[in-house]
């Protein structure tokens, strides 16, 4: 293999170019090979091969930097910048992450894995650079869909004020996850049709010199093209148009399918899928799909990540007009809920926990203190061994330190469906729901709570001593931890689901004092700045004691679920050892 | 006047030409007498009379929408919309408040008052039209300034591709607060002085229809062009040029300094200012340009507030290059100071507490996952009599919940100055300071404290029973409550100085068991995933009793801080109420 030669961008400086051609062919084998067995990114990986190749042929890395954006597409790198073996050896195939990562390799700037931030983190090292009076090429390397989002354009229309190198490279597959919106995507179109030439330029109009490489899978073409703005001294906007999956007939013709993928995801295309079974996604849509049949000003949203919450071409083709993916754009999207809830609509934004957390001030300034009745889903909360880029455990202390917000934790089928249902009909209160994030449990009895009584916890169990408050996902837990108790202590516990993350139940909490002495939380998110945190506060001036567990607040990077849950004592067995230890402690 | 006789929009439609100009003149005298009494936002109001009288003489509101981007400029919208009577009555000056209000007229249909939020809104006003088979035009006025801001982009690259009817009006008065910055602006400028004949034309490249009034504050001239897209069933952009400040010189010629002024800034224009006490802004703004001389790589970054953090003429022209205004783009400004500190340089950014939170993504992301050694300068922070919009009150939920960072509270100058020397100076932590948000206080004993041992906090007194820890602006209430608590119960309570908001001293408030029973928190926001709730936690399973002191999670507007301190306890005498109810109950 050529690759056996290559353990640093040094090494492809002794090739030729058939050479970097075949190259390009092993890598692209490899990576199919490892993705199609761990999963990940498929498409975007597939397309940038020969891009990779040309950028460290040229440029001279790490002295000149590249910024990958969203890093989705930087395995070709890796193999480059001396990880091949991670793709190789299929012992190794998780010893690195998928993402830029600073502390496997001189090469990786940043770890990223947010979309639309490689402009402006590019700008930052150039100025350094500047400042410091010293060479080199700084490059961002940005796909169109990100360029919907609105810190890429801050960072545009700042690093287009440079007085000296920058290089943003456009890798326009003309797709994002799913297909691309926007009117920016009109003009990509243009170029493309055009092969660059149009007058009507949005790069251009911003004040980038501006190339375009119609051949944006030629590793020949790209490097032609690269060593004319090396050390160039004014900001450049190369586009080069590239094919998302390419190589791949699969990926090539089902770009948003073969985006990212779970394992097995090619061995299985052929296969008839199995029988989806209930779960929080399918009767969301489901219940999306009815209700907007009823009432034309149903509109449910994505920011294009419809993949994420079941939006799939059933769901868009039947909603029509009803069904709107704004593009990598979580800031506009909470703004154009508003507007639609303001105007007598009745929005649904499904989101993922780890990019809501991209649109704060909106939730606040555009959505809340409007008391828009919008509807926020969030999916996929939680501690998980996702990457530190990834996690989607903050969206408690983000969401619900919001005035006027109404953060509702279902845990179970029927009380999900009640407060889907109440949240999209009713139109006094913002409100977001965490979508269980657990397997689907039914209790098979409609639940009829008037959600429009706020902060009304339910009391699952009735019990003394001990009370157990296990939030959303947690509900589970806190049945188990009960038990244990029961089970050691003689005591049997109550147990309560909070249901309202947002407010506390100030009649019931009270109500506790008079036969419990410890309330124990239970959440599924950090910690700090939580649900848990305003319980102890609230309890603060009593006798009652309080343990709080949760998440850390830390940036855990693929950590097993099992050892997070454990470093943080979310077990029945340890949490029965703090009792038995503050138990020790009253009675010493 | 003629004014007398506008009650309501529809009273336009009886005024001809030369009356409608007339009545421009007399709203721009009243908006002049009126903002130099209480004052407001001056500028950006003078100069959107005339597109105001015009917007309401060719459109038909409330059926007809306007949404006021940041709404700094919505006075004379006012004025036409039955409140005249606050420009006009002095005893009524503070009737209605600065920024658009949907409590006050079914003519403002948002409350707001952030930047480049409106083009979002008024798509989704737009589409819920549409969703629902209604008619009538949706407009959004936005200033040139506002459209740096990532979610106007967003806005506008989503609502180019609605195919109904969306007029949005771009105010290009050629002026940010300050002076704009990025590539943008150049395309504007090139509009201009082609009287928008220019091909390249951002707007048209996102694919609207592109109409341009040189003449944008002339009534005719507005109204032809208004009556031209009226009922347009496409996105339309109308760039008009206005005069920031026009017909008062004094705000014509000094923009930046009459955007937004304090009471009798414009009586008091002529006559040489006080020399200015020390204070917290001006020994930033000295230290930052005595260590910029000494360290080339040291850079002051603003997203376009620099009177905020008195970032003068003088400060700018000394730094040159070691000073930037990002525009408009808190999100970038955050990526950007993270690229520049990962690449040697050390960027200082300062922003007010309430637009930090336009960028919690990427201080989470951008900055604080990668450890980048940035330092944020958050400013104006705590509780206040402020709108609505522009509540400063809820960074420390915000911030302090993101890992890896470094929020710190100083409470006097020494500390202040220890504090940013040493964040300016160290290499491993992301770090923020509140800019302590009271009069200036000095020891006259400098600092020697390392920071770099985090989480320490500082003993200020020690006592017994009652421990308060005062973070930041309100370690003189923890005096104040302490000299209290002591004439009153004859008890020398510890004060406990944080110093760090991210983190909790273990050692010692493990130590406080010892010898208390009662632990006061004080902080200067909202408690609701604040500092107080922390400890309350810490203390949970413990006998130690917990008060937290701090705001209430709410939207509170133009509410006195008399008032607020009053509703939240904050106040010596009435904690010192709760500590005897608390004792009482101990000893019942």
């Amino acid at each position: 293999m050529i690759l056996d030669k290559i353990n640093s961008p040094k090494d492809l400086q002794k090739l030729s170019n058939d050479e970097m051609k075949e190259l390009a062919q092993e890598m692209r084998k490899l990576i199919i090979k490892k993705v199609n067995e761990t999963g990940g990114h498929m498409g975007p990986n597939l397309g940038i091969v020969e891009a990779t190749i040309a950028i460290h042929k040229v440029f001279n890395s790490p002295i000149d930097k590249i910024v990958f954006d969203v890093s989705h597409q930087c395995y070709p790198h890796k193999m480059l910048t001396g990880r091949k073996e991670g793709f190789i050896n299929p012992s190794k195939y998780y010893l690195f992450t998928g993402y830029t990562a600073p502390e496997e390799s001189e090469h990786d700037i940043f770890k990223i894995g947010h979309t639309s931030t490689s402009i402006s983190l590019a700008a930052g090292l150039a100025k350094a650079r500047d400042l410091k009076n010293e060479k080199g090429n700084i490059i961002a390397l940005i796909g169109d869909g990100s360029l919907s989002g609105g810190e890429a354009f801050e960072g545009l229309d700042n690093a287009a004020t440079l007085t000296s190198n920058i290089i943003i490279i456009v890798n326009d597959n003309d797709m994002s996850i799913a297909e691309n919106e926007g009117g920016l995507y009109k003009n990509l179109k243009l170029l493309r049709e055009t092969k660059g030439k149009a007058e009507l330029n949005f790069f251009k109009s911003l004040g980038f010199e501006y190339l375009y490489v119609e051949e944006g899978n030629s590793i020949e073409k790209l490097i032609e093209t690269f060593e004319k703005v090396k050390d160039t001294n004014h900001p450049t906007v190369i586009h080069i148009k590239t094919l998302k999956g390419c190589g791949l007939k699969e990926a090539e013709e089902n770009k948003e399918m073969f985006h990212w993928i779970v394992p097995h995801a090619l061995d299985n295309f052929y296969k008839t899928p199995a029988a989806e079974k209930e779960n929080y996604t399918n009767i969301t849509t489901n219940y999306i799909l009815n209700e907007a049949k009823k009432d034309p000003s149903i509109v449910a949203i994505t920011p294009a990540t419809p993949g994420v919450c079941g939006f799939n071409k059933h769901f868009r083709e039947t909603l029509k007009n009803q069904y709107i993916d704004v593009g990598i754009a979580e800031e506009h999207a909470i703004a154009f809920a508003s507007g639609l809830a303001k105007n007598g609509a009745k929005p649904i934004l499904a989101v993922m926990s780890s990019f809501i957390q991209r649109a704060y001030d909106q939730i606040s300034q555009d959505l809340c203190l409007n008391n828009s009745p919008a509807t926020i889903l969030v999916y996929w909360s939680g501690l998980s061994n996702a990457d530190a880029t990834h996690l989607t455990c903050f969206d408690i202390p983000l969401l619900s330190n919001i005035p006027n917000l109404v953060y509702l934790a279902p845990t179970n089928k029927e009380e999900y469906l009640a407060m889907l249902d109440w949240s999209v009909k009713q139109n006094q209160y913002s409100t977001a729901i965490r979508v269980p994030n657990i397997e689907l449990v039914s209790t098979g009895i409609d639940d009829k709570t008037d959600y429009s009584i706020l902060n009304k916890y339910k009391i699952e169990q009735n019990g003394e001593e001990i009370a157990i408050l296990g939030l959303g996902n947690f509900l589970p837990l806190a049945f188990k931890t009960a038990k244990k108790i029961e089970e050691n202590l003689n005591i049997k516990p109550t147990v309560i689901n909070p249901r309202f993350i947002t407010g506390l139940d100030i009649e019931l909490l009270n109500k506790l004092k008079e036969n419990h002495k410890l309330i124990i939380t239970l959440e599924d998110g950090i910690l700090s700045g939580g649900f848990g945190e305003k319980i102890a506060s609230f309890y603060g001036p009593s006798d009652i004691k309080v343990l709080n567990y949760g998440g850390k607040k830390e940036f855990t990077d693929r950590i097993s679920i099992e050892k997070i849950y454990q470093n943080c004592r979310l077990d029945e067995n340890l949490i029965l050892q703090d009792i038995n230890s503050i138990i020790n402690l009253c009675n010493a």
